[in-house]
């Protein structure tokens, strides 16, 4: 149990049934698939994971699935941030008791506290915690910690490591350069895929990637070529996975461009909780096409019967634009705007 | 039940008591003083009522304990945000068997989500809410509400209103101009109490404060001079408010300063969910201090025994900063830094 | 000349020939024409000036003319920001001779200056200055001016005022509470026209605002009722500025969207010296329509021979996104995109 | 004179006199140092050279004084802003008659100007430069250049290249894939030297780092490692290097931490023409302290008489603000606050 947490970990999906409901037969299935395509962990109730959009009920039999299915192949990191130190540490307690490695607590989010109230909130979890605790840092969504922050907490011996999701490798090597020294057994994993392969050339344990749960033989190849020394074969892959990740990330609100994919390696994810406008629907159904035909590229799935059109990165938005703007002023011209 | 929701409500605190639970009789008494201190309605589980740090239960009783105690007096606008719309419906249901007068709604957190997402949202909570729903647009913590999403979303009878806490008045006047004509019973609530008089003249129909869970008397009073057009009245009142409001929200991480600030007026509010290090504790103390003497002013409270300093508005914070680098740069040059 | 800055003060553009000079007989005709419709006080050398697209000769000849032609018929107000302190102070010299009020300088930009270096800045200024000095707070653009900052600074005789282009009422609050009991000969003017009623009714002395470039006969109207307190009569212009002041700035990089108003008073602005593309002169040309018709509703120009369409306050944003994101899919679905 | 841009340029400063002119002697002694010390270019009137603190006289003096010194013996780069697209072609002409390689033309800056300006600007440029021109991202700073942005301009032969100081590695990988596949004598550096070995390692062609004209050896040989495939070295020397630039650049506004170390190496730098207040002059004496046990640790500079203390990376902030507080704290119970 006093292994240090490396590798990467999927902050994986629920996939729901027709009713909105958890579907535990899927996700079963699901997780069998992620271990068998290589991940080195699971991480349930992360951001990807939609933990926010699950009651407190629902959070705990989500994490009781998955450490069940899991059964000892994999170590679980499990999301256990509740409304208060008081839930927060009652989930703690059940996850240990599920057989989880460790778990996950996110920054203290909606408001937006101090460096001090960070401190003082995760030193309060850890002095109470019967399960290590790794610190999850997502400035995007929830509040910062920062490094002196991250150095008074590594001087708590129940918080093991922490995911970093800001995607700025100078932030890695500024947490690595502070704690390392005085906790070589701390872990830094980042959430950043876009990145993955430098930030395990500066120093990064591993990762949690939504991504992996999309791709898990992809990630985990890109992890084992950086850790063979093979970094111009892993950084060929890290430029597709990054056009995925684009496609998947900044296509639709996140994470649904995610749930998008997971249903194209054969998952029936469900509906989100998250509401979808019929404009939005017609949207996710146009990326799907989109990414199965990157999926295809890697042989992951079929390619469409109609085939794929040339790719040209990066360039499609801008046309978008071009001809968003013509097709608009024509509107105009014709007094329909 | 139809009435257009107008004045001030106000988003009140939550007493705790030496457990950390809910304080019911001290909440209920909470409730008795603003009512006889004039305030027109109550908001509980709004941000100042820290409702993401209870559980959904606590939420639901600490409604249904405002209701009660309101006992029709007057209008009850409750918090029913949940983790996805089905428990949010869920809530607004049980509000409505409470006897609030309508639900608020933050928009989703955590996630930034698009206008789109925010408009399928609350689409989806009007469309199965049996109670009116009122936005609540707070874009420092939760996804932002803009105007045409606003203007969509009044389309729906359901909706009947929108709290602000920009504390933007070009944007109060812009939602105004976009929505009033086609909707003139939707209710346009300022968050900002900074600014709530400019707010009411420039057609705000009141606002959700919270610091008129500390001063009630006078965040009424600007509301009735403002009203019968007693202007320069009011904005002197707005200025010494403003004094008030900043000490308590610059001065330690909100809602904390709002908390000590209600203890002075003779609440047990108990310690907060969210711990305080050893240092915020004395600083919490500190401010507690200038409140008083501040309060004093008003006449609301007595005036701590040693008396009050005299106070330079502003200067405080740069009288510190002043300080606090010489004496660190003494400390240096004695090398105890 | 020791008077207090007050009233409407225009950051007039300045026309360009056709070979990108000044025209300096139109500068001189624009600027009689805005001492006729009524503003205050002149302001060359501003942002909506486009101060920092001219060479350091050219600032100094707009300054010149300004002066010429106004010849003591109302205060100018000189923006003097050059490159560094030594340079700045020249130009406060020769805009002394020129017989300005005052001269207007913005906070260090480019760099992201400290509240401390802010202050070192200015104060060197204002040590230097010869003329009276005002700072120019616009952090969108410019290292902000805090709080403590302006108080400090107001401590120095020869600074006179501050114009503030953030739009924040409670911050006008805040600098006019910490400054004015010691200063009350000290200017506070807001930039932000869209509120220009609430900031005169919160204390303000008057405002630096394109719009009175545009429309002065409207800007001073707004003065002259708020200052009579006529307040219901001054909003409704407020609302109705706030439509056209919108128009202007977000529909097309600014100032580009002023200069478009300014041409259709009758005025030969010229091409501005930042570039425009064939997409964005066609986004101007429709602008320009919409500008004549709502100038057409205050009278202050004909109307298309072609007649204005019914107008439907902020709703056009809102349309066009929902008719292009159809579009779009209309093309996407023939394999045009 | 057509080779690919690649290696490391250094942004150097301007020494300056005591009367703050450029001091010709010791910037001439300074170009012949770091040619001497092993950088691949010049890259005069950037960002760290303060550009926007000189005339435009001033900054051709600048560049032409380094091109003679420099005599073909490497390539420079010269930062070639006016005031706009006119005096900016005439500085690129006069450049090309001084013998740069190209020049680097920062983003519109103070205005935030939209993609499709910032295109239109560029492109004007580029049609009218008779030399190769590189464009300039620093979004902290000036207008943003997306990817669809550069994409359309690298279109134009002119423009040859791009330099990014945003940090962002995604951004580097987003940009090299929508352009290198077209345009594989595009150069892309990065200005972000706390990631310069990972941004090699993505595909950067080298960098623009200040840093570079502090400790020319220690940027010269990182780049020699990485090139050799020496990545572990290469790091090693990247966290040292983070030490020193996060002292240098979070220690004083910029660049005034860079100046500071520059005068470390044996140059008269002179004031800087932002002035210090008399606390910045404290603290610069004490960041230079600081820096001259960095140095000193990889045997730059002599160590002080005195000794150098141990450091604790990162955690220097951390106990400043903690022993801080008490004092403060200490003070004000004595009432001395």
């Amino acid at each position: 149990m006093s292994d240090k947490i490396s590798g990467i970990f999927t902050p994986h999906m629920v996939p729901l049934d027709d009713q909105g409901r958890i579907d535990e037969a899927e996700l079963r299935r699901y997780v069998d698939w992620l271990i068998e395509k290589g991940v080195h962990g699971l991480y349930p109730n992360g951001s990807t994971g939609e933990f926010i959009r699950f009651s407190p009920e629902e959070r705990r039999l989500i994490v009781k699935i998955v450490c069940e299915q899991a059964a000892g192949r994999l170590p679980v990191l499990a999301g256990a941030a509740e409304a208060n130190v008081r839930e927060t540490v009652a989930a703690c307690e059940a996850y240990a008791g599920f057989g989880a490695r460790a778990v996950a607590i996110v920054s203290p989010f909606y408001y937006r506290l101090s460096p001090e109230s960070v401190y003082a909130y995760f030193r309060e979890i850890a002095q109470h915690s019967p399960i290590d605790v790794t610190l999850y840092n997502i400035p995007m969504f929830a509040s910062p910690i920062d490094v002196p922050t991250i150095r008074r907490l590594a001087e708590l011996e129940r918080i093991v490591g922490i995911k970093d999701s800001s995607g700025d490798l100078a932030f890695m090597m500024r947490m690595i350069a502070a704690v390392r020294p005085m906790r070589p057994d701390f872990s830094f994993l980042t959430g950043w895929e876009a990145v993955l392969v430098p930030m395990l050339i500066v120093g990064a344990d591993g990762g949690t990637h939504a991504t992996s749960g999309v791709v898990p033989e992809l990630t985990r190849m890109m992890y084992d070529l950086t850790r063979r020394n093979e970094i111009d074969q892993a950084m060929k892959l890290q430029f597709r996975l990054l056009e995925l990740f684009d496609a998947m990330l900044y296509s639709a609100d996140f994470p649904e461009g995610f749930r998008a994919a997971v249903e194209l390696r054969g998952f029936a994810m469900g509906r989100s909780r998250q509401p979808l406008s019929s404009a939005q629907q017609v949207n996710r159904d146009h990326l799907q096409q989109i990414l199965r035909c990157i999926l295809a590229d890697f042989g992951y799935v079929e390619p469409p019967p109609e085939g794929c059109p040339p790719r040209a990165p990066n360039l499609e938005r801008h046309r978008v634009n071009q001809i968003t703007s013509e097709v608009v002023e024509a509107l105009r011209k014709r007094g329909m705007l």
